[in-house]
């Protein structure tokens, strides 16, 4: 279970941190790297290669503004491809635009703006399909999950 | 290998024959129903248990407007959930936030407005991880797209 | 009179505690609880069931981003649904749009972005229609409310 | 059961025709007039003050453009006003936003664009709180929905 | 020369002042009143009568939100209406939209986003057309304008 | 009592021809010209000089796209600019935010897309402010529009 | 002076070519090749390097949706890249957003939606920098259009 | 190599220095003017008229709100024109839209919202088609940008 995330600028690991944790806690290994799709379109292709080779079977994207990166990714592998709409300017509308609105035949897995921690989310539900050992750690994560809120939140709100 | 297709009416059939003629030339399995999430939510909930239960492993979910339909989806189960946002009004901007804004803990894989086959091609990318055979067609399929159009668009374009 | 006020988060209580508080002063009974549609889908099936067996009249529901709270209690009950649209994102209008465009048969009555205040004044515009003694209370509110205008409003602006 | 349902100019006629169908499907007695907020509010004030003295109890207004006629109706009475958002300009965003961020104290219940059906299905919803015969027809309108459904489309989609 | 100002909250006179100074720089009577078009209706109406009847000649109207004042002044009177959409949300979008676009036969003279200065600018070029020495004042605003960025901007940027 | 009518584009004048009607049935004379800011700016410069010098009044201005038109002849005139966005794209959004975003001291009174109509009546209620004879017309034309529509639509709508 | 035209589908020539005929117009030599960014990164790369090899100088690049296609071909080379966002969905706003927002160091000179035509335009005005032939070519193109303009337009407009 | 730098209002220095700092670097001669196309449309006639005779080859623009600079200065020179949408309301979408829409046969080549940087990175690109000298350098700085990108970038983040 491996899982290749990558962000334009190192100045997005602060969002993207979500993602790497939570793949941590569900014992889904992970590598990050920030190599721009516009600046280092070499590099990247390099990257991609070298993980796909090394059986990465997920990658995560997050870039702001045009965000090609998660389309340039999935241009040029058949893995799925989860793109993270980061906010760099417009709320975030002109990164959500550019990933999810891909053409026929190269789709990219979008997810909400910000929302890198879903991302992980999101590759930890695929990967289930796959790793029975995982899909038994998800369904008690979700199981958690609606405990705690049922325990927290079952009863009236009394406001702060 | 199955796909459930969703979709909340069956005017949206038009567009999602698509993601199921797809599936169909990558031999996946897949059944659709037309249920919708606001109207007939128990029996969303009926067949969607059912479909989990038969072992369908991902779930594409259409929907305009407000779309909740995919979101509702992705609360029953943990199976990957695949959203495709119909153009129902204001050019289907409303369906795509609706759809792809989920929050923490929940994600929705959102394709782009009403692009039904990149939410099957998506499918198919995910069901390669786990099954080697077609895996082995997806590369076959991009092969012979980048084939085709090396040999259609490699040359000048003499316009008509 | 009995009106139930449920948000996803309990984050989301400072601003749903304005609609608390203005029915509070109308001496419209309110219970709230924050139960997220998403993650806890039977809890807040549950909620709603219970709710509506002791007779509470009218739903208040605000939600932020991919806001389906309101639509999802709307499809499970025939109560009036007022929904609030929470700034998440997007200035609130992922909410709005995923709020308000419900499809047809299954209403939900939107007010503005983060308008908890003036659900709970709709709230109390629903009720007066059954109830002599809280159209009485509303009319004198109103009046009040132009009085004061008048009072303060009347004269010309001295800038200060 | 009297609900008054307004618009601003005549050429709305086809779109509101299906709010007041559905009120005659629930046999509540409803009225349309069809009088601009802003060419003739001398006259709308006269009908307000008239139909709320006949005892109507709800006021459906639908408007487009900078749709002021739900809010103006708000401001003259207590009753509360459903409004429509029609799409004269610009997918009927202008509208949406005119009617719903209503300011504080004078609210709104917004619907969807265009969607005069739902603004009835609301008004039903709101009258059955107070008249029980008609609660009893709600009730069995959305079971007839849902077992229409459930009959349709519980079984897979055919495309055609 | 007399032009009245309003707007719908006090909180809005910060900005609304700027209409205010620019209009008593050019030595043009101005009055300003805080009355909500939604909440105090009635008195909006007695004021904008008795303002006309003492020989007012253009009105200012500032809102946000759902900006109906500057469109209920407009309904009310033939004078001409002048429009400050503020932002009370959405950037000024709401505002801007339920200003602007209003029916034909009733027009708003709308100007940008927070811009009161330009309403009082734009109420002494329309003044200029009837009062000769108030053109006179104008022109020379205009040249001594000119002539300023020629003195400061005609030489090169040094940054600072 | 004069007004010039100019549009960027010989396209433009199916929709600017109301302006000119308008103005023609209030007797007020009118002259209109195609001549586009970005095209012709010098052409532009002689026309607006040689028209302010024959004592033109007002100018009414229609444009596209990013419609400098209106915004340019502002900067060139002192008298009161009225602009009027026209659809040739996004809706006509870029036209109207082009259009009423002028910056500080350089105001253009917008009215709503395309609705060059009002363009003209708020030009004739301008001149009033100095006409008294244009004064009463307007008077004369309101009370008409009242009446027409008292005389119409004061009764219940029979849906045809 | 050579000029490469690219684009992401066939679909694209009919408008695209409006580019290509303003190019022969001013003699400029072009070339136009219709190859996707995201299904053909290989071939795409390749014949960039060959057409930069052979000296082509300036790379017009129209695409829609995610539209890509322009940023990708600025990460590869150096030479001036102008954009063109084509119309494909939601107005073209997607396709704009995608292509202006690029990064820091990446420009892409960005022209308006579908305007093919001034992407040639402005290849001409940069080529006009380097051959003086050209730019002779480009005054006389504008000083006949601002003749035609003169000669047309200079008189006042008869409705037809 | 000339490049003249243009914005409307002394506050936009702050953004448009990274413009100069780049040109700078590259060593391109260039000259900063503060003049705003509504304010002092003659000064900046005047001065564009000077510096086009002193040589000046290319003209970035930076403006805000109805951001016409330009624009006005593309209808007055063959130069291409550079235009910087800065954000000064609407997160910058309106001066955007001011820009980059522009009609047939006078383009402005548009970048990012606030992204000057990139104007002058741009600019060097044109300039690089003439002058081979600037064209090393920019071709160095490509390489520079990538291999600081693979020295810094090509392992593994470390999230701090």
């Amino acid at each position: 279970m491996k899982v290749l995330i990558l962000f334009g600028s190192p100045n997005d690991q602060t969002i993207m941190k979500k993602a790497k944790d939570l793949l941590d806690q569900f014992g889904v290994h992970n590598e990050s790297y920030a190599i721009s799709a516009h600046r280092a379109p070499e590099l990247l292709a390099e990257v991609l290669q070298k993980k796909e080779d090394e059986g990465f079977e997920i990658i995560i994207a997050g870039a702001g503004l045009a965000a090609h990166l998660p389309g340039v990714v999935a241009s040029k592998t058949a893995l799925p491809v989860i793109g993270v709409p980061l906010n760099g300017a417009l709320e975030g509308l002109d990164a959500l635009l550019s990933i999810v609105q891909m053409p026929k035949e190269i789709p990219v897995a979008t997810v909400g703006i910000n929302n890198s921690f879903n991302a992980a989310m999101l590759a930890v539900e695929i990967l289930s399909i796959k790793y029975p050992e995982l899909k038994e750690k998800l369904k008690a994560y979700r199981e958690t999950m609606k405990e705690t809120i049922r325990k927290n939140n079952a009863m009236e709100v009394m406001y702060s």
